[in-house]
């Protein structure tokens, strides 16, 4: 079997430190393609560019490695890889690694689960990396050997159809990372508020801010793993139903 | 009991039909308060404005009504809504009435969708429609009662923290709706492909284009009930974990 071939995206831009680290990692795996946006594309969630133009442009071709930038979204960057830059399904697709955590709900708003929601989508083994730590010089000697077991691991095994994988890694703080642990999405929360200021021709503008708030205690909920020193790994789908809801809401009155 | 405080937003923006539509079947209801985008943030998702200005107008104030304009996406529209501009919680969140499907894997892409889902996780009962005709002049004469049976079922019922409905309604195509039926959200998806162009100075560029395929025939899966003629009615919660692959995930070789 030849080398797998792997596609390599982010949200925080074809610039930041946890691209260039993942990077590095999947050289060493396998044949590497990466379109990622020319811009932080933070908090763009699943957005996709409609109506509008997307460009990309080779920006180095090495053996096996050739490397874009795209004014798109996330996912726009992996649909156009797919479809323009490629033209085949890679065997792989790997997002990030975000700077910044993506346990909870923070699958939501990020760019970087995204890209891992739609490769699984088009049926590729899709894994989203994230370390818990914003700073864009984010110490990353912690967890390299363990971004390779997981995507070899990956490989080897194998997604269904429709899931992937979503990794978050805890950051070094002077303390072992204690494993890896298998998690479900903990239910947690952010509370939003505006930061309010005034332009220089007095028209107010608004800030978002917030701060995040786990009340899930659940040991098996990736927010407490990582809060105690485990990588955690979140197996995410795209199909959402609440099909514990169904029932009860064929008792509701819905005569026409 | 008072008029329930009904919060209002889409994501075809301030002048969509849609949103005109929904706005005058919401203020038979209840109080009304409209914050909607400026501009059409068609398929934003879940999209945030991070590190940038958001700015709001209000544009209109009547008895039991005012309205509002905001630059940012529609999950911006709500959070400003509930943070600065309400300062509590409606009784109900309204998003929509979009034009165009959210059955199925739409609802990643879809703004209106995302709106739904947020103001689930803010413990608010919360419903997005949808009409299946991307016409910006949709004939919505067939839905309104439709429309306000299941807006009353929700705020009769209620709905568990961080599970919203997601509506989808069947085009005015000659056919009578045959009724409301709660579904499953299908297994369905997009084959995109992008339209290649030239600008005027040589360089290409890239405009996203696909068609939508359904492979899903359960019947309870959204996307048949409504090629059935039905009103789809989707449970969508926040958790995607993906439980039945947990065990499995945990056989595989993580040691470090």
């Amino acid at each position: 079997m030849g080398k797998p071939l792997i596609f390599v995206t982010n949200d925080d831009g074809i610039d930041a430190k946890g691209l260039r680290i993942v990077i590095d990692i999947m050289r060493e795996i396998g044949k590497v393609i990466v379109v990622a946006p020319d811009k932080s594309q933070s908090g763009m969630s699943h957005a996709l560019t409609v109506n509008a133009p997307i460009r990309f442009k080779k920006i180095k071709e090495e053996k096996d490695y050739s490397e874009y930038k795209c004014t798109g979204t996330p996912v726009d960057c992996l649909k156009i890889a797919l479809s323009q830059i490629m033209k085949c399904k890679p065997d792989l697709i790997i997002s990030g690694i975000n700077h910044g955590s993506n346990s909870s709900i923070n699958i939501l708003y990020s760019g970087t689960v995204a890209v891992a929601l739609d490769g699984a989508l088009h049926g590729v083994n899709s894994v989203a990396f994230s370390v818990c730590d914003v700073s864009p010089e984010t110490d990353f000697s912690h967890l390299t050997k363990h971004i390779r077991t997981i995507t070899l691991q990956t490989l080897k095994n194998g997604l269904p159809r429709g899931t992937c994988l979503n990794v978050n890694i805890p950051r070094a703080n002077g303390s072992e990372i204690k494993g890896i642990k298998v998690c479900k999405q903990a239910d947690a929360n952010w509370n939003d508020y505006y930061v309010e200021k005034t332009d220089s021709s007095g028209e107010k503008y608004y800030l978002l801010a917030g701060y995040f708030e786990n009340e899930d205690k659940d040991e098996c909920a990736d927010q407490c793993a990582i809060e105690s020193h485990y990588i955690s790994v979140v197996p995410l789908h795209i199909d959402s139903t609440n099909y514990d809801l169904i029932d009860n809401l064929k008792t509701w009155n819905y005569e026409i």
